[in-house]
C-alpha cells in the first residue's frame, strides 16, 4: 500500500468508527418505540449500500416543520409575538398609525382585546412589521430581539424551547448524508437569522413565507435590499409543497409535522417511490409541554390545529405518530 | 495519544494532503495571469484561518450566472431552443395553436422568420410550452431532449459545451469549503434537470427564473404539482439579487457573470464586508467559442448584452475581467 493510499484507508476507517459512535448515541432522548424503531429502520435502508431502498446522497432530503415541530408553538407563535412587540417601534416611526385599528389596540396593551384580533387583522401587523426596512436592518432587529424576549410560562429565550429530541434527530439524519431543511408556514427571513445556531441549518435551507424586497441603492451608492409588502410565498398547506419544489427542487423522502399547515407536505413527502418516512408530532403532554387537539382528546386548538381528518389519513396511510408523551425521554436541553 | 484521538489526527493529515494535492492541479486550464491570480488569493485569504479576512464555511457562497458564463449561449440561448422544440408536440395537444401567432412562425420552420419574433412572442412560446404538465412530466421531456438535441456549430449535446476552466473553478471552490450556486435568467427547474450531472450542483443550489406550481391529485389520488402560468420570479436583472435572498439568504462572497443580467449580482456580492471577489467573462475568442459586445470592439449583441457603461463599472469597482481568449488554455473538455 502507497503512502497515500495508506492514509486514504485510516481517514475511510477513523469516519467509519467515529459514525457508529455518533449513531447509538444520536437518538438519546427518544424512547424505545415506535417512532424511534420507524427512524433506524428508515434511515437503514435509505443509507446502507446494499439496500435495494438505497438512496443516492444527492437525493435526501428531510423536510421539517418548524412551529410545534422543532419548537414550542403555545400559547402563541414566536414570530407572531415578535410582530406584536415590534409595533410601539413602528408607531414610533409613523405616528398616524396610533389611532388606526388594530394597532391601536395593540398599544393598548389590553391582553385579551389582542387575544381576540382577528386573522386579517395580525396580517396587517405582520406586514406592517416585517417590511419598510432593508434586510440588513430587519436581521439586526430580529437578532436584539432574540437575545431580551422570553417565553411566559418557562421564562426563557424562545430559542431555547426547541424540542431536544427533534434537535438530535436533525443531527442524526445528518451524519448519515441527508440535508435538513426547515419548511415553516412563518416567514424564512426571520428563522434565517437564528436556525444555524439554534438548528445548526443554513439560511438556504430554511424554506418558509417570503414576503418580496427590491434592489435599490442606499444614499451613498451602496446596494441593498429592501423588504416591501408583496407576498411571493404563502408557505401553510399546499404551499409547503409548491415552497418545496421552489426552493429545493426535489421531493423529500422524510417530512415531519405537527398540524394541518403540514398535511400537503407530510402527502407529497409520502408519495415518492422507495422508503419514505412521514412523520407528525403530537401534542399530548399536559404537563411537560401543552396538549391540544382531538386526537388527544382534547378540544382543537387555534395555534397548531391537528383535526381528527388529518389524524385518520396519518393512520390510514402509514404515518407514525410521535407522541411527545411515550416517545420523548426529554423534551428541552433545559429539563 | 488515545487510539481515537490518534486516529482523528491521521484523518486530518489525510484530508490536508488531499486538499493540497486538489487545489494545485485545480485550474490546470487556467494561464497565469490576473484572473488566476485573483481567484487564488481570494480563496487563500477567506479560506485559511489565521487570515484576518477568514469566511467561517458557513458564510462561503459563491453565485454564478449559467449562459455565458458556465456554458455557451450563442446563436442561441439552449433553453429558447428547447420551447422551440416543443412548440410541435404543443400544436399537436392544442391543434387551435396551429393558426395563431407567433406558434404558426414556428410550425413554418422560416428559420429567419423564427429568429426575427419579438422578445413578447418568445415569452408566449416559453410560457406555454413551459407549462400544463406536471413537475415529472416536465422532467423527463427535458431529460429526453437533452440526450438528443445538439448544438449547431459542435454538433454537440448542449451539456457538452460548458466551460472547462468554469468547471474547474466550481470544484476548486466547493474544495474549499464554498456552496456553489448556479443563478439564471432562465428557468430553474429546466436547469435542475442536468445541475448535478454537468456541474456537480444539486438542484437546490440551482436558483433561477420561476414559473408557479399548483398542488393537486391525479385522478388515483396521487398528490402532483403542476406547472401553471405565473411567474414567481424574474431572475433577471435586480431580480438576481432579489432571488438569491429569496432562495439562498446570503450575500455571496464570489459572484461570476457575463452579461447586464447580471450587473446588480456582482454589484450585491462585491458590496459586503471583507474579501469580495466579482467576475465577468468576456467574450473575445471569435475561433474557439464567439466574440462580441462593445468591449470587444464589436457590435454588441442581443444574446448575452455586455454594455460598455458595465465593462467601465467593471473596471472601476475592481471586478476582474475573465479573457477567454489570454486567461483559458482550453474552453472545452472535448477540444
Amino acid at each position: 500500500m502507497t503512502r497515500p493510499k495508506l492514509m486514504w484507508a485510516l481517514t475511510v476507517v477513523a469516519l467509519m468508527g467515529f459514525q457508529a459512535r455518533a449513531s447509538a448515541e444520536a437518538l438519546a432522548s427518544w424512547n424505545d418505540g415506535p417512532a424511534k424503531k420507524a427512524i433506524l429502520e428508515f434511515v437503514k435502508v435509505t443509507t446502507e449500500k446494499s439496500s435495494p431502498k438505497f438512496v443516492p446522497p444527492e437525493e435526501r432530503i428531510a423536510t421539517f416543520d418548524q412551529d410545534g415541530t422543532l419548537w414550542v408553538e403555545h400559547p402563541v407563535y414566536g414570530q407572531l409575538m415578535y410582530c406584536l412587540d415590534r409595533v410601539p417601534a413602528l408607531v414610533a416611526q409613523k405616528p398616524e398609525l396610533k389611532n388606526v385599528e388594530p394597532f391601536k389596540t395593540v398599544m393598548s396593551g389590553d391582553r385579551e382585546a389582542i387575544a381576540k384580533l382577528p386573522m386579517p387583522d395580525l396580517e396587517k401587523i405582520i406586514v406592517a412589521t416585517l417590511t419598510g426596512m432593508t434586510t440588513d436592518q430587519f436581521n439586526a432587529e430580529v437578532a436584539k430581539w432574540l437575545s431580551s424576549a422570553k417565553d411566559p410560562r418557562w421564562k426563557k429565550p424562545y430559542t431555547e424551547l426547541t424540542y431536544l429530541p427533534m434537535i438530535e434527530l436533525l443531527s442524526f439524519l445528518r451524519e448519515h448524508g441527508y440535508k435538513t431543511y426547515i419548511v415553516t408556514g412563518f416567514g424564512q427571513d426571520f428563522v434565517r437569522v437564528y436556525s444555524q445556531k439554534v438548528y445548526g441549518i443554513t439560511p438556504d435551507q430554511v424554506v418558509g413565507s417570503a414576503l418580496a424586497t427590491e434592489y435599490g441603492y442606499a444614499k451613498d451608492g451602496t446596494p441593498q435590499l429592501t423588504k416591501v409588502p408583496k407576498l411571493m410565498l404563502n408557505d401553510n398547506n399546499a404551499g409547503k409543497p409548491e415552497g418545496i419544489h421552489l426552493m429545493i427542487g426535489q421531493r423529500p423522502h422524510a417530512a415531519f409535522g405537527n398540524s394541518t399547515g403540514d398535511q400537503q407536505m407530510l402527502e407529497y413527502a409520502g408519495a415518492g417511490d422507495g422508503a419514505r418516512l412521514s412523520m407528525l408530532v403530537l401534542h399530548d403532554d399536559a404537563k411537560r409541554e401543552y396538549a391540544y387537539g382531538p386526537a388527544t382528546g382534547l378540544p382543537d386548538s387555534k395555534i397548531g390545529t391537528l383535526t381528527q381528518a388529518l389524524y385518520d389519513e396519518a393512520k390510514q396511510k402509514g404515518w407514525t405518530v410521535i407522541s411527545m408523551k411515550d416517545d420523548w425521554k426529554k423534551i428541552f436541553a433545559f429539563e
